[in-house]
């Protein structure tokens, strides 16, 4: 199986160390040998079409931050060069998230696409943008696109509620989607301040470089976007989502909330319409989970409600849903 | 796709009416036409080899309190009878559970596999005692064995741990596993005493006619079986599991847990030993849920710890995880 990564961030390398580490095991269990024939970053670019050296791969990222230093010749070819020359059957792409045009991730899967490669994206942005054309553009193309790992990070949600519940019909779900504004209303609500709440977050790594993503509900909006496709085959993109951040709750709200056996929570659910929002959950609730936990609650016919709690992010953690898809695409291809 | 339902309790009446109610859906949607073949309870069978009328098989059941009033003859074969001369292609076994010897499931199950028939047991019983003789001879016999139902009801917790998670290394897990326990050690934990706490429980129809296989934790052990073999590929049965009930908690051991804010709970856990005893738990680990539900967390190699909550019990929802098998059974047949 020939692998182009895109993006070579923590949950690039994080994917090397993994299949590094499992190699045996995959093979063995599962048949499948993933080799990477080519990945790039904002530096430049690695390619070998016999699969570049794993452990290579990290020493040069760690040393010299770019892959274009794997080869003596550094390699500046772009991702959409490298797309078009190189020969593989996954792409995998690893960009930063962006929802105003979703580039680069966008016109690397559309080209991969195109080129006949199975696509496996844990970038959100083409997603939140244009789910239901990228699928169509999948089914025309005879390929697979996966993206297990933009909800939930490890936490299997969207094949929970597509497989597990196969048969059941799920007439609603809320969800508790970003961990970082979660961890910043658990602290508000032990009687921190919005600000030092926030500065305490961004300390620990947990805020996007771009802050609004997190604070103004844009993450969580483009999760529900993907889980509403997906789950519900509704045909939606982000501008279908009314979405609200937590930038206004402030001492007054959790105060009121808790009073009432509450915490303020920022929810995306799919109840006939699409919505972001602050809103109080009884500490009863499963749903009602702290730190930087993500959670959700699917509402089935006849099975009642479910509520699946995970972490929502890290690096391994989405190698690890992206293993998941390769799996789930060898499978797919094997029985056709 | 030809049916024989082995008793004809809450479960078996739910089944018939989930069938009834989504018959245009599931030939829509999956193709299928689930016909029931034959049906039997203590009092006696029906059969009809082209369907028997699902309305009336409730409507007889209401009426006379057996299926066999549903002709006029009265039928009278038992249960074994109807499984050597009628033929099927899935037994739904559905008779109450013991672990004694698992009669007449296991029974039911074995001849019903020998005669080429695949299985799907709401029945704990048999797998308790003997899951991996008969998942050998459902090998043997080129038949599937499932049994979503017997763990989580409606939640999908087997198929979660074994299909949502495939590629990942589940390294351990715990769960509350029996809703009758967790009921009254909730009450316990709001003040009330084990034996009005049982009482309540018993009111509201929680509690097994055979009170034991709630408060000795022989059905959590039961489930814990079902999981260790399914989830961590173990051959083990009901014997291997270290069981200890709730008999003995006292309000002393409930007080002293609330000090360090935790709850005893009736855990089963699988980290090395199988283990099914009252343990406590932090109040703020997902796992610690209340009432009568149950919750399952299970730790993996790279994903961390999900944790998975929904009803353990009720029979719309069992009924909806013996749909599942149903669907599960169908795709794999079409697929050899």
């Amino acid at each position: 199986m020939r692998i182009i990564l895109c993006g070579f961030g923590i949950v690039g390398q994080s994917l090397v160390k993994l299949l590094d580490s499992r190699a045996e095991d995959l093979y063995a269990k599962y048949g499948i040998k993933p080799r990477i024939v080519g990945v790039f970053d904002s530096g430049g670019s690695a390619t070998d079409p016999s699969g570049l050296d794993r452990e290579k791969l990290i020493y040069v990222k760690k040393k010299t931050k770019s892959v274009k230093d794997y080869s003596k010749s550094k390699n500046k070819a772009s991702g959409l060069e490298i797309i078009q020359n190189v020969d593989a059957d996954v792409l995998i792409e690893a960009t930063t998230s962006n929802y105003k045009d979703a580039e680069p991730g966008m016109a690397h899967i559309i080209n991969a696409m195109k080129r006949g490669m199975h696509v496996i994206s844990v970038n959100k942005g083409p997603l939140a943008l244009a789910f239901p054309s990228l699928m169509e553009l999948a089914t025309y193309n005879h390929v697979l696109l996966r993206f297990s790992g933009t909800v939930g990070g490890g936490t299997p949600i969207l094949n929970y509620a597509k497989n597990s519940l196969q048969g059941e019909r799920i007439t609603s779900f809320a969800g508790i989607l970003n961990g970082t504004t979660n961890y910043i209303l658990t602290n508000m609500a032990n009687g921190m301040s919005f600000d030092v709440a926030l500065k305490d977050a961004k300390s620990k790594g947990y805020v996007e470089a771009d802050e609004s993503l997190d604070l103004d509900g844009l993450d969580a909006a483009a999760k529900l976007v993907i889980l509403a496709n997906w789950v519900m085959d509704m045909k939606v993109t982000l501008p279908d989502i009314q979405c609200t951040g937590i930038r206004k709750v402030d001492f007054e709200d959790i105060k009121k909330a808790a009073k009432k056996n509450c915490a303020v929570k920022l929810v995306a659910s799919c109840n006939k319409d699409l919505i972001v929002s602050p809103r109080e959950i009884s500490l009863d609730d499963p749903l009602c989970v702290n730190g930087t936990l993500n959670a959700i609650a699917f509402t089935s016919e006849h099975s009642g409600t479910q509520t699946i709690i995970g972490r929502g992010a890290g690096g391994m953690e989405t190698a690890s849903s992206i293993l998941r898809d390769l799996l789930d695409i060898r499978k797919e291809i094997s029985r056709s």
